[in-house]
C-alpha cells in the first residue's frame, strides 16, 4: 500500500505532511466512518474557485456566462473522473466489500469524490497556494485546450443569438402535446421562425428539453439551408 | 464619491491598490461596458469557498450535507444583501440612469452582485488571504450564530429521519392529480404513514413541491398527537 501511495503522490506533485489526510482523503463511505466526505466538500470548493480564475485569466474578454460554461466543463462529474484516471487514482481508494465488488473504483462518481478530496487534504496540510497549485496540475491538459466558449451554449441560446445577428425576430415555442404518465412525461415541443414560417420539433421528458431539441433541428435546418443558399 | 470610496474601504477593512479595480467592482452592468461583472464571477467562487470552509472548521462533527445546506444560508442572494447593507453598498454602487430611477441601488441582486465582485477585486488587488480575511469579516456576525443544521433540513428529509429514529416504515407519496394549463401546473400529493395509515395532503407547482408541503404537514400531525399523548 505504501509504494502506492508514493507513486500517487509523485503523480500530484506533493508530498503530504500529515499521512492520515492522505488516508482519509482516499477512503469511501463504504470503507468506514473515517472517510472522506467533508474533505471533497472542502476539495469542491476550492477547485471551483481555482478553476474559475484560471479561465477568467485565460479568458480576459470572455463575460460572465462564458466563464461560467467554460467553468463547468471543467468541473463536472465526467471530468474529475478523467483528470482521476490519469493518476491511477483507482487503484488507491479504498473502498467497503460491496463496492470493490461492484467495481466502484472505476465509477466516475467516487473518483471524482476522491479527487476532489484530495484536493482538500492539501489545503488541511499546506494552504491554499499549495491546493492551488495541485488543481492547476491536476487539469493542466484541459486548461491548455480549453473549447471555444461559444460551442458551449445551449441550443435555444445559439439560435436567438444567431437569429438576432441578422435581425430576424425571435422563434416561437410551443409545446403540442404532453402525454404518458406524471412520472414518465413525453413532451412534444415545435420551433417556430415567425417570418419564414419554418418549423422543427423537439421532443423530451420535459418542456425544457424538448425545447432544446427542437432548437438544435432548427439550427441544423439553417445550417443546411444557408449552405444551400450560399 | 471620494469620501464615500474612503469610508467603504473602511467598513470593508480594506485599502484598495489599485482604485481602478475597486471602482469596477461598484459599477453594475447598467453604468457600463467596464462592469462588475467578471469580478463577480471571481468573488463567488472565493466567498463560496472561505464560507466553505468556515463551517467546515465550526462543525468538525458535521456531516457533508449539513455543511452543504449551513454554506446556503451564508451565500444566498439575501444574505449577501443584508452584509452589502451593513457596509452601506448601495450608497457607492455605480448604477445607469434607468436602475437608479427603479431604486437598483436597494434590491438584493444588485448588492449581492456588488459584494461579490468587491471580494473578487481584494483578491486581484492582494490575494488569497486577504479576500478570506474580508469574507470572514463581512459575515462575522452571521458565522458566530450559525444556524443548527437540523433545522435547514427539507421537510421530507426531516419526516423520513424522524420515523426511522423510532423504526417506522418510511411514509409513501402518490400524485392525487395534476390540473391546469402546461405553464400553470397544479399537483395534489398525498403523503401516507403505511403502519398507521396517516395521511396528509400538499400542493404546489410541481410534484417536489406538492411532496414538501405533505410532508412538512405530516410532521405537524406527529408533533400534535405527540403532544396529545405524551
Amino acid at each position: 500500500m505504501s509504494e502506492h501511495l508514493d507513486r500517487l503522490q509523485r503523480a500530484l506533485g506533493y508530498r503530504f505532511r500529515d499521512d492520515s489526510l492522505l488516508r482519509r482523503a482516499l477512503t469511501h463511505r463504504s470503507a468506514g466512518p473515517d472517510n472522506n466526505e467533508r474533505l471533497e466538500f472542502l476539495g469542491d470548493g476550492l477547485l471551483n474557485l481555482v478553476m474559475g480564475e484560471a479561465v477568467f485569466m485565460r479568458q480576459p474578454k470572455s463575460a460572465e456566462g462564458d466563464l461560467s460554461r467554460l467553468r463547468v466543463t471543467l468541473v463536472r462529474e465526467e471530468a474529475l473522473a478523467v483528470a482521476a484516471r490519469r493518476i491511477d487514482l483507482g487503484e488507491v481508494m479504498l473502498l467497503g466489500s460491496g463496492e470493490l465488488k461492484s467495481g466502484g473504483f472505476r465509477r466516475d462518481s467516487i473518483l471524482a469524490d476522491g479527487l476532489e478530496a484530495l484536493i482538500g487534504a492539501v489545503y488541511l496540510d499546506s494552504g491554499f497556494a499549495e491546493a492551488r497549485q495541485l488543481c492547476l496540475h491536476l487539469f493542466a491538459p484541459e486548461l491548455e485546450h480549453l473549447p471555444d466558449p461559444a460551442t458551449l451554449k445551449d441550443a435555444k441560446t445559439r439560435l436567438q443569438e444567431r437569429l438576432q445577428a441578422v435581425s430576424r425576430p425571435l422563434p416561437e415555442y410551443t409545446v403540442l402535446s404532453e402525454d404518458g404518465p406524471p412520472h414518465r412525461r413525453v413532451f412534444r415541443v415545435r420551433c417556430r421562425l415567425p417570418d419564414d414560417g419554418g418549423e422543427s420539433e423537439g421532443e423530451g421528458a420535459s418542456r425544457k428539453i424538448a425545447e432544446q431539441q427542437s432548437a438544435e433541428r432548427m439550427l441544423q435546418r439553417l445550417s443546411t439551408s444557408g449552405e444551400r443558399h450560399a
